[in-house]
């Protein structure tokens, strides 16, 4: 990528986590990107719809990661589980409230009008969950199962994003961390639930 | 409220739910809700943010209406739970994958840009929460195990709507009501978690 496509990229990934799709115009990314404007659509011919869709994988790749970073490291499974709400609860308090997730906000708003944006947000779900399903199968945790809690994970810290966003408090990060920590648990140890 | 007046605001209700904040421009709710141009402003003299705020007050508060129209009349709590999930995962799918919550997509857009919106956002969850918890308590779960179920079910809902409406399956809401209806279980034995 050359570095103005680069700069696009990151300038509408950060645009689309704060203020979504919809608010975000072609001028402020251009500007944010301090590119020059006939460059946008050079890169990017399908103008603000490919560039969103290039942000979110892009950018979803990128936050994938961070299901393995914050696992693995941990001293075990369930620590690490608790570990990355509450690591979620500090980046999210620590931006002002304002950096949660890149690609919730697009989903919702596209999912009805925009396929390829829509497609986009489902390849990097699906990608997450593929992040955190071997992390949950090395510990002898059946697949099926393995896929549930990944959907799990997801879902509760998309939703402990929306009430967060909106309360300003971390509280509901809080609540996640501790359920999914249990679930976790339970399936490690089989029979207890 | 007036006729007019009412239909400026469920128009607006229905067009944030498909499709958020910044997408719908208020030519476009006075064509929806068909009603003079002027209406707008004679109701709603802080324009779109302040009809926005109404309506996503208004609708939170019928929707928060759902939580007891879905478990009260269950034969048990945690079949209510499950069911809860179900119908919600039923209605999506009816509606093209278009109808989930009329409020996470605002929330998602507006909390860092707009207070007003994002303080009735705030209060439409809490209202929700004030609703599960009574549904909780009343089956001897103590206060502070009752907000956490609560929290978690409306966590669960708003991430797993994320999830379906951009995969167009309902299998995130199939899990979530499974894992909720465990959690209710078990806050309902205690000693069995």
């Amino acid at each position: 990528m050359s570095s103005t496509k680069e700069r696009l990229v990151s300038a509408s990934a950060e645009l689309l986590r704060q203020q979504g799709y919809a608010a975000t115009g072609v001028k402020q990314i251009v500007s944010a990107a301090q590119a020059p404007f006939g460059s946008m659509y050079h890169h990017f011919p399908g103008g603000k719809e490919q560039l969103a869709a290039e942000a979110v994988r892009s950018s979803g790749a990128l936050y994938g990661l961070l299901v393995g970073a914050v696992l693995d490291p941990a001293p075990d499974l369930v620590t690490g589980v608790r570990e990355f709400y509450r690591l979620a609860g500090v980046n999210l308090q620590d931006s002002g409230w304002a950096d949660a997730c890149p690609i919730a906000t697009v989903a919702l708003e596209v999912s009805s009008t925009s396929e390829p944006l829509r497609e986009a947000c489902a390849e990097v779900f699906e990608g997450w969950l593929q992040e955190a399903i071997p992390r949950f199968t090395r510990h002898g945790i059946a697949p099926e199962r393995a896929r549930q809690l990944a959907i799990a994970l997801v879902c509760q810290l998309e939703g402990a994003f929306v009430l967060c966003r909106a309360a300003r408090t971390t509280e509901a990060l809080g609540v996640a961390g501790e359920l999914m920590a249990g679930e976790v648990q339970r399936a490690l140890t089989p029979g207890a639930h």
